[in-house]
């Protein structure tokens, strides 16, 4: 019975830097093959990253994208890499860059995924479905593929048979694994960009397991990992054998080489031509090198996180890749004392460490005692560079020649200090600015533009309030359980929220309790959920009226926002897109 | 001979306000029957206003289109209009909103088109070709239909047949025209949603004649007019006869009613069933009560404005509508003494009067003479409210703390301007603010984030700078021609230009000139060129890499820009899309 040692790559590729990417591969193929693997495997659009938008527009990316797989395969080779077997998703261009109806006849530009041996590009395989709904935009980018090669590699113990897919083609019934099913074929090795979301079951795993019973053979999945703007993708790598047991699984939110045997059947396929609809294609690899397994690897299947710990480690990971990316090395952001600049403190500190993080506490006349005091005690807990700007002789001199009042006196303060001192900070200093809204808030439009929204990343942006709270208290636990001091202050926590632009002021002034809010927001943002509905399912008529106009009239505030780690289906940002000018009234 | 006197209504629909959209059509339908009309269409997805993006995903937003059309159809008819066909665009929900593989059997959301008639929809249209490149995202909202109803209208002289096509569908070849011409209809009634670009030919024109051709039959276009968000549509509604000779044409960026009489074949129709993939399907209306035509409608054909009068039109209405429809009824914007700030009052003055333009200076010691001097001569020569709010003594106060230096000092004045002072206005009197960066300022982030930046539109956002000038000779030359005083004053257009946040800055201590950078970014924003192909076509290499570099970072401040109209293939917002974090660097 054939043999064969599996490496699937879990790495966290730029965007853009395809000499960088290709690195990647390059040293990942290195450890595959020190670590005995017959066949290494790494995520979609390995080569350009993933999601690279506009970028794939231009005919000198697609040649760049094209010429470095091509460079890649012989580096593999001038390395003494040619006799393992190397997957990589890339970006190729089938013909002119034209893109024609989506009929699969047009060439054009493609979501490929190579086969590289030898120094040699073996095949190219080019992606079926192209999923165009949520944080997806494939249909404007690509031209659908509608062959589908099946490899049989020729192991020194047995030929077995290859197919290989793309992300969205294993989601599909009747798709390229069910072709491959029918083909009869001994592995499919799925290649992914698959971002993370909150959810309440093991989907991936449960579809893994699905499409390799019925396709009659172990599958293979790699996942890319990283932020990449508003998205975060998770790893989750995992091997599952053709009766869906799972055999391996690599971490969640860190970088993995997943090592597995299979034990594969011997190749029985002999479709040639047209099956499913798609062109099969059937070509031979021999792999005389391969060596033989002589000790079983090294099998890992990573411990799940929580579902608190999930979010929180997507949190830190998609700010921390946003600041690497970015070029920025440490970050600054306003600490009011309260829980959302505390929470926000903490991820980063996380994220980069607390001695790349700068905390500014802004006082006005307004700013009651333990805004500072808590502040304070958030910075010595945490241990990051802690600082005080006064900035009510700031409002004093331009309110003594303006005369604002009111809202306008509110919002003077909050862009004096987000605006004014924070931005001046990070000119001055090259710090990168958080901002730190949470979700309920955005939803309402409740912060001032150009105020406390200026930045350049919002770790929060998708969280709403009532999750800060519970993952703030999940962060101190945690800290207990590692005998570390808890990051945020309890009177954070506990204490009723309040912007302190104007005397007395509360949250619930201008905002319905959060445990409502939330809950109507979850319905009607996250789950396109109507008035009707809402009130359906059991809410306060007038406060769902008065969330719901809110949330319509606030989409101009959202749009300036800064991106944020999107953890939901619907976070603001690049998967929800309302129009600014908007007469929709949903409420009566 | 049949003859049918047709009424296209060019019309400014609210996208979300669907009551509102349904008494245009309903107004239309009058005036088109008291000028004896058989026949009125309206613009695609009329009803719900075009494009509703996220509002699609909601039922309730589905529920709320259906209903209005069936209350629409019953008004017509109770006030006397039941005897005029009515066409119009509206969303549909064909089953659950469940949006399944681009098959076209999928039911689920549809774009469509009703023919309503005597209180009664008598029939559907599903648009076929759902665009999703540049401005368009149908694939993520509709699914694809694959129905053809053909419309035998039983005129008091004979019988026609008739078929209705939606936008794009009369853009694929083989395609429902096609279909339509070789059943052989006698008309077709073609409805869209077309935003306005900047193109040398004609292309709208030449298309409807070929179209007409092929199809062997006249062509009636009607598009929608106005500004929603960064869209322009234009309206330029127009009817060819079946030899593509152009019959009548409607103004461009104004509402009309175009009314024209057809001399129409009689029908000769007997295809029934399946048709170039599509199942085409017979219906007979009776029109008993279309009235006689005794004397020709007074055909028009309205006269083609200039290039640049296009473009003004574009940018005047699209500020127009975003004031309007966001329910803003006076702008505010600082006044450099530039020429971008200039045009742009200038802009807002032709959208919504000069006694609605509220223009401020806003000195410090840096500033100019000229720059206060010819702030003042452009507002008295529009005559708008002028202000000056001298910023000096802000900047000292605060620095006087914070002791910013260099960049962070140049930034702080542009903030004092924009964040606090014109916000503070905006907060205060309840301006919308203008932001006043042209496009060549925009690619190269040569502009301060949340500074002159800050505002909620920016008219000249997709504007070179080198068409900043060009159109303000023009706006100006177009005030003598109608013996008015030319708003722009020549200084400003004439001086070199300088942001004055440090002694003597000019542009071109930045910027390369204005003329090269322009053409390099003609290529590398709008023509997707790449370095090697900006480099053969003469550009001077090391400004190349300048400009492709600052391009390339500039990203963030794009997205986080004020949005504004359209007029080139590839103007920063919506239609392009770019990492923010991209790691790409096409330069050498």
């Amino acid at each position: 019975m054939p043999k064969l040692r599996v490496a699937l790559a879990q790495l966290d590729p730029v965007v853009g830097d395809i000499a960088g990417n290709a690195n990647l591969v390059l040293d990942a193929a290195r450890r595959a093959h020190a670590a005995g693997a017959g066949i290494v495997a790494v995520g979609e659009m390995f080569l350009t990253g993933y999601p690279a938008e506009d970028l794939l527009y231009r005919d000198s990316f697609a040649d760049a994208s094209r010429a470095e797989l091509a460079r890649l395969a012989t580096r593999l080779r001038a390395e003494g890499l040619g006799e393992i077997a190397v997957v990589t998703g890339y970006y190729d261009l089938d013909g002119p860059l034209t893109r024609g109806p989506d009929d699969g006849t047009g060439g054009g530009p493609r979501n490929a995924a190579a086969l590289l041996y030898d120094g040699q590009v073996v095949t190219k395989y080019f992606k079926h479905y192209l999923p165009n709904y949520g944080v997806f935009d494939e249909d404007r980018y690509f031209n659908r593929g509608d062959r589908l090669p099946i490899i049989r590699l020729g192991l020194p113990d047995g030929d077995v048979d290859l197919a290989i897919v793309i992300c969205e083609d294993m989601w599909a019934t009747g798709g390229p694994v069910t072709a491959a099913g029918e083909a009869g074929v001994n592995l499919v090795l799925s290649i992914n960009a698959s971002p993370y979301e909150q959810t309440k079951s093991d989907g991936r795993l449960e579809l893994c397991q699905r499409r390799a019973r019925e396709a009659g053979a172990p599958l293979a999945y790699v996942n890319i990992l990283g932020g990449q703007d508003e998205l975060v993708f998770d790893g989750d790598s995992l091997v599952v054998d053709a009766h869906g047991e799972l055999l391996a699984r690599a971490a969640q939110f860190a970088e993995e080489l997943l090592v597995v045997d299979l034990d594969l059947e011997p190749a029985r396929s002999t479709v040639d031509g047209e099956l499913a609809a798609m062109a099969v294609e059937r070509l031979r690899l021999e792999l005389p090198a391969v060596p033989p397994i002589t000790s079983p690897a090294l099998v890992r299947v990573a411990e799940r996180l929580s579902a608190d710990g999930e979010v929180w480690s997507a949190l830190v990971l998609g700010l921390q890749d946003y600041i690497k990316k970015n070029g920025f090395r440490s970050v600054v952001l306003g600490l009011s004392g309260g829980i959302d600049s505390s929470i926000v403190a903490a991820i980063a500190a996380d994220a980069i460490g607390p001695a790349n993080v700068v905390g500014v506490s802004m006082p006005t006349k307004y700013s009651s005692d333990h805004s500072q005091s808590d502040a304070a005690d958030l910075a010595k807990r945490i241990g990051l560079d802690f600082r005080i700007v006064p900035i009510a002789g700031f409002v004093e001199a331009i309110n003594g020649e303006l005369g604002f009042t009111g809202l306008a006196e509110e919002n003077l303060q909050a862009r004096l200090r987000g605006a004014i001192v924070l931005m001046g900070l990070s000119n001055s200093e090259g710090h990168l600015v958080l901002t730190t809204g949470n979700k309920s808030e955005l939803a309402m439009g409740y912060s001032t533009l150009y105020g406390d929204s200026c930045g350049g990343f919002n770790p929060i942006k998708d969280v709403l309030k009532t999750t800060v709270w519970r993952l703030s208290r999940w962060r101190n636990e945690e800290a207990v359980r590692r005998g570390q001091t808890p990051p945020i202050p309890e009177n954070a926590i506990s204490k009723p929220p309040s912007a302190e632009l104007r005397p007395g002021q509360l949250d619930t002034d201008s905002l319905p309790p959060y445990e409502q809010l939330d809950a109507i927001l979850s319905g009607y943002v996250d789950g396109d959920l109507g008035r009707a509905d809402l009130l359906a399912a059991g809410h306060d008529p007038a406060i769902v009226d008065r969330v719901v106009r809110s949330v319509d009239l606030a989409e101009y505030k959202r749009r300036q926002s800064a991106p944020g780690p999107k953890i939901t289906g619907k976070a603001f940002g690049r998967d929800r897109r309302l129009p600014m000018t908007n007469g929709w009234r949903e409420h009566g």
